[in-house]
Order: C-alpha cells, then structure tokens, then sequence
C-alpha cells in the first residue's frame, strides 16, 4: 500500500499503511507516522463529527483514535491525563469549581476529583459518542464520570462558554483534539476570551497546545492571542507523550488578572495520601515535574519564553 | 509488503516497511514503529560492525541511520548532543581533560569545544566509517573534530579504557548506541569499573541511558550498576528527542569519589558568549533545561529515584 492509499485511509480514520498496523499519517505532522501494531480493532463508528475507533494493540494497551489521531493509550494516558489537570489545579488554593471543554474520554475528570477542595466539576463534550466508547472500552478512564461532583453537558464549547455568568469557574482545563477538525475554535482569540469572561479573578485555564518540535507556528499564535486576553501570568509547559506526534505535547497555562498566580511553583501540592482510596496512585505528575515541565529549550525559550516578543 | 518482511530488511539495515519510508522496527521497543519519508538514500555501506546508512528524509533534513536504527537527524541532533554534553560539563568547574567514548560523528566533540577550559579532547570509537559517513554528509555535526584539542582513536572503548593511566580525565561521555550491537559492552558493570579508573576523584561520566517509558529494566540494571561503582553522585537525567523511540532518551550521570558534584545545580554554566564565533548558538541546552532534566514522573522515581531500592 502506498503513502498516497494511506492518506486516504485517513481520510476514514482508519490509517493501516503498514498491514496489521496502525499508522498515524497527518499534513500537521507531514514526512513522519508513528505506527502501533493492531491485536484487534474494537469499535469503529462514525459521530455527528467525527470518525471514531478504538483498537487493542500489542503494547501500549486499548487506543482510541479520532479521525486517524491518537488520543489516548492506555500505557501512556496518565502524562497527558495528570498533567493537563494538575499543572492548573496543584497552582491556585482550594480550586472548588473546575470547568472541563472536550475531554470526554473522562480521564481528566479522574484526576481533578483527586482534588477534594473541589466541589463541582462541569464537563462540556461536543461528542456523546466519544463518552459512550470511553465508558464501554475505557472504564479506568471513564471512571471519572462516577464522582457525584460531575455534571456532563453534551454540546459546543463555545455555545456554553456563553451562558456561563461571569466569574464562574475556578479553573477551565480545555482538553481538545488538534485544531484541525471540531476542535478549530478553541484554538482561536474568541474562544480564549469566553473562557477568561468564565473565570473568577486569579482563576486559571490550561490549554492544550502542541509541540513545540512541530508547530511552533500555532503555539506563537495561541501566545500571542493569551497575552493579549490573559492579563494574569501567561505560561507553556510540556510533557512526554510517547504516543503524540515528537513524543510531547504542550499546555498554554494562564491566569486571570486578581491574585497573582505564580504557575511555576505549586501552592497546592497533591498529597497521594489525599486521594480516595478509590482511585489509583499518581503514575505521573509530582511537584518537582510540575515544575520542570516549564523549562523550556533555548530554542523555544528565544520565541515564546517571557523575553520574547 | 508485511512486517515479516520488514523485519527481514531490517536485518540489513534498511528497513522499509512503508515503501518510500524508513521504518525502525526492532525487538528493543515491540509493537511500535516511527517512521521519516524518504527523499533520497545517500549512503548505504556495511562496516566490520555495523550496517550505516545516511538518507535525505522529506522533514527531518539528512539522517544517519546505524542497524536499522535512527542515531541522529539533522532536526533535532541538537537535544541529544548539547544534552549529554553539558550536562556533565556544565557539572564541574573548568573541565580540562575530556574522553568520548562512541560519538564518531563527532556531534559531542562539537559540544565540549564549546568549552574554553577544555585542553585535551579524547574520541575513543570503534568504526571509522561513522567517522568517514559523518565528515561526508553531516558536515555540521563532524565540525566537532576541526577543532585542535581533539584526539581520534579508532578502537573498542574497553580495550582504550584499560590503557588509561588512572585519574586521567576530569570527564568521560560515553555516546553509544543501543546495548543490542557493537555497544553491549558499553552498558556493563566491567566497563563502569573502567571509567571509574579513568576519572579523577570527583570526576563526572555521562551515559546514554535509553528511556523510562521503554526500558525500565535495563535502566534500573545501570543505576544498580552505577550505584556499586561511583561512590559520588548518581543520577538519572532525560530530555526530549522525537526520532528516538518514545520520543526520549536517558542518560545516567555519575560521578567519582572525591570533590562533591551536585548535578542538579550546574556550577560551570556556558554563556553562549563565551562560545567560538564559528560555532552555532545552543539551540536547546540552557541551565534551567539542565535542572529540569532530573525530575522524573513519578513512576521513575519509585523505582530510581533517590530514595528507591
């Protein structure tokens, strides 16, 4: 099979260029492919907006994949999953309410019911049927769809960003796909306004925002669009994602003017023993990551680190 | 063409699953396979050590590729090498005596040029035709052996090592490839005993270290390896590099009895002015990458962090 039938096996969302293979082939990662080999595809669907699949595959667990994309895999979900939520949640004290935007694999509402200051969790998801597939092939994920403290919205992001009254939220954790697809908007000056509009003074919103080896376009953008709509402290942070295109992912962390919100050093350490016993040990986030994850190489660090510009 | 078939041409060093693509496929990291678009196959030779392989990829500039699997791209060969240079460097003041134990492409020598305290620069590798491959078609990463301190010895680390008069370099980094080849040797507890010998008291090694997301196993062998032999410091450090599997790689670094060296907090910064003006500026490595690169996920540090074992 060549490239070309591979790209529009893509188009399907179910990229397989090396037979028995999953191959994650992309024009926002154009000339490289990670490949998981496949034990078993296990639901294929299409959605109002887009193709959905979930495959076993031979070393990194059950994978879900969104339009040819991976997502998350079981071996490695818990450095995005920890990350994107407690780099914004361990920085403000006592987060009570917490807004999640995309998401609804679950695995983010895991780890903020971690936190027990925290008293409602909204999530808001475009795709019902990205719930019901995590819920039936993910329940270690899904799992955080069982907290009472969770009310799950099925709807735009936007749409409901602009029925929330004013300094509402303590903290939004957006969790979108690539700005490609349904996810365009949040990627966008607007969308980062409703969002700082939602948040109370010194609240704190966590994007996700790329890889800084790949796209440091886009990332130039979203920093520039933050600075100008966050008037608090405005940071990117990275992680390892072995699973996600050059191996990491970024986080746009900002806050809103009001308490000063210093991102770098958590004022609201996450203490193991804290947890329910319910839920399973932190495989990932510490204090000391937490604050790493906001070095950055120099050759990031010259266009977006706080001299740039 | 299946991955039996892959797998068969890896053997030789050429692996193509996808075709017009290279693909690294091997037993080191199952189930999983990156792969670059090839635009031109610029050399293909067959040493008394290994299959080498250079090729124009379509993204990731020219790629050197050694049994099948990727050592360095010209896109991000600058993480691997500033890294597992100035980290140790950087570690002790005025480094003056220094030995690299693999690296025929001459990317480390590159580095520690950078350092004005350096008089004497020892290359110890086993195959010159990585060294030949290397002045040839990575003109910007063979710059490093231009420079007048350095030494080349074309010969087996171990067999040069034992030559050593005791306490002869202030610093050793050893640039190997993976423990399944001509760089086995490389990751053995004789070896350690070796470098040790070679450093003088409160002298610093740098090994290539491979990943915490791949190879827990192997890593936790060289820290219990390395914690029997240095009786100074020991520590595990990583950083980011998307052609390596998991789009990361480790590295161990140790030091010798003697002067205390504290890792984490670099005392020997380099100042991109003290740089020659014939080099490039550091594109990744800075003091605050040099710190960060020793917090681990949690799931490391239970198993080698300082208070594991």
């Amino acid at each position: 099979m060549d490239v070309e039938a591979g790209k529009d096996s893509l188009v399907n969302g179910f990229s397989s260029v090396i037979p028995g293979w999953f191959s994650e082939i992309s024009s926002m990662w154009p000339g490289e492919a990670h490949s998981l080999k496949v034990e078993k595809i296990l639901f294929q669907g299409k959605s109002d907006y887009q193709n959905i699949m979930v495959f076993q595959s031979s070393t990194y667990g059950k994978v879900l994949v969104l339009d040819g994309v991976i997502q998350l895999t079981e071996r490695d979900e818990c450095a995005y999953q920890e990350m994107i939520t407690h780099l914004p949640l361990c920085s403000i004290p006592n987060p009570r309410k917490v807004l999640v935007i995309g998401g609804g694999d679950g695995g983010v509402l895991r780890e903020v019911a971690r936190h027990s200051s925290v008293e409602k969790i909204d999530i808001c998801e475009i795709d019902n049927m990205v719930v019901d597939v995590s819920k039936q092939y993910f329940p270690d994920v899904a799992v955080g769809y069982e907290d009472p403290r969770v009310t799950l919205h099925i709807g735009d992001g936007v749409a409901f960003l602009k029925a929330v009254p004013e300094g509402t939220y303590d903290a939004v954790i957006v969790d979108s796909s690539d700005p490609i697809g349904p996810a365009q908007e949040l990627f966008e000056k607007p969308f980062f306004e409703l969002v700082a509009k939602s948040l109370r003074p010194g609240g704190v919103v966590c994007t996700q925002a790329e890889s800084i080896w790949l796209h440091m376009d886009i990332i130039e953008d979203i920093v520039s669009n933050c600075r100008q709509t966050f008037k608090g402290s405005v940071n990117y942070a990275w992680t390892t994602v072995p699973t996600y295109p050059s191996g990491m992912i970024g986080f746009m962390l900002c806050s809103t003017e009001g308490p000063p919100v210093d991102f770098k050093h958590p004022v609201n350490p996450i203490d193991e023993n804290e947890c329910q016993k319910s839920v399973r040990p932190l495989k990932f986030y510490n204090s000391e990551i937490h604050a790493a994850a906001f070095c950055l190489p120099s050759f990031a660090k010259r266009k977006i680190g706080p001299k740039a510009n």
